[in-house]
């Protein structure tokens, strides 16, 4: 049997996603959590000196999505044709420019920076939110699944509405105005084993 | 035959990469290049309202690295084995990371703010790179292939090194402190097929 690690901080973060796909499947592996002291003597030692990385019979495996989808792909939550990978892949890679935009609001949240939270949420967040959420929306109105793509949930899903959590965490009202977004988020967290999962998962707020 | 449509502006950018992969492959593909003028009077029709698009029979494909890595997939260069397409994801990603933290002096060379191009030199550039090209560098020493996986080329070496052309447009001695790097990048740039495409493609310094 292959033996999987997983090795990032006790938070959510970027690889939660990664947890949550060996949980859908049904697949066993190490959940290691490492502390900053941990992290930080371990530093050094990792493929590009940071985590997530994924561990698979001793080949380490480096940057968060680049786990999810050899996981996703392995466990069939990365689409169903090559078309539709590539559009699962258009979809995490636009969070991932997402991700970057709101960069200096996401780490001043984290404790990171020294800016002001409210004014990054004005100047960074809300005109991210308003790009990304409408193209979300536009895609969903049209899935025969109610997730992203058409053959049903996988970990584009996953991957946004996780980091969704975090900024609902942060600013309750983030998603007000996207009720179709919501009733998304509700029919990933809902979806069976992840409900579960996420049930029992260590409460963090990112 | 499936009719392949790729959509960008006239530079290089983030989409001749898909372009590169076409010419290796050697599969024909109508090569659309739009003006500012025809991109603004298309740009909401788009799937995210931006270039690269890859149309193909019909459907839509947005977002450069998820062209690339499908067109890479079909073409037979996105790593040989589940494993190690997965570290060739880890390394664009790692390229995307890279990327974005270059923003602004990226967005400063190509004129989109008033920012100081040397300024933001010293501030992004180089401690960006002085982070990224050993990365790569470690990589490419242990690997059996001079390219960054051991099976042979891939289209994370096309894309950091196309970039990297970019760069060193703009600065010449972008990389002159890593001899191992540039050694690199000339073994990718005269591979087979791709020397000919990069010798008649028009010239851009982006």
């Amino acid at each position: 049997m292959v033996h999987y690690k997983l090795t990032y901080f006790l938070s959510r973060g970027l690889a939660d996603v990664s947890r949550q796909l060996f949980h859908l499947a049904g697949v066993e592996f190490e959940d290691e959590r490492l502390n900053r002291d941990q992290f930080l003597e371990r530093k050094e030692s990792f493929p590009f000196k940071q985590v997530p990385v994924l561990t698979v019979d001793g080949l380490e495996i480096p940057q968060s999505m680049a786990i999810a989808r050899y996981l996703a792909t392995k466990f069939g939550f990365a689409g169903k044709t090559p078309e539709e990978s590539a559009l699962v892949d258009a979809f995490v890679d636009q969070f991932k420019d997402f991700y970057a935009e709101i960069h200096d609001y996401f780490y001043t949240m984290l404790g990171f920076t020294q800016l002001d939270g409210e004014e990054q949420k004005e100047k960074v967040l809300i005109p991210a939110r308003d790009k990304f959420l409408p193209l979300l929306a536009k895609f969903l109105a049209k899935s025969k699944s109610g997730f992203l793509v058409d053959s049903g949930i996988t970990f584009a899903d996953l991957i946004i509405v996780d980091d969704m959590t975090t900024l609902i965490n942060w600013w309750p009202q983030y998603a007000d105005g996207y009720p179709e977004i919501l009733a998304w988020r509700e029919r990933v967290m809902n979806y069976p084993k992840l409900k579960e999962y996420i049930e029992k998962r260590p409460v963090t707020m990112a």
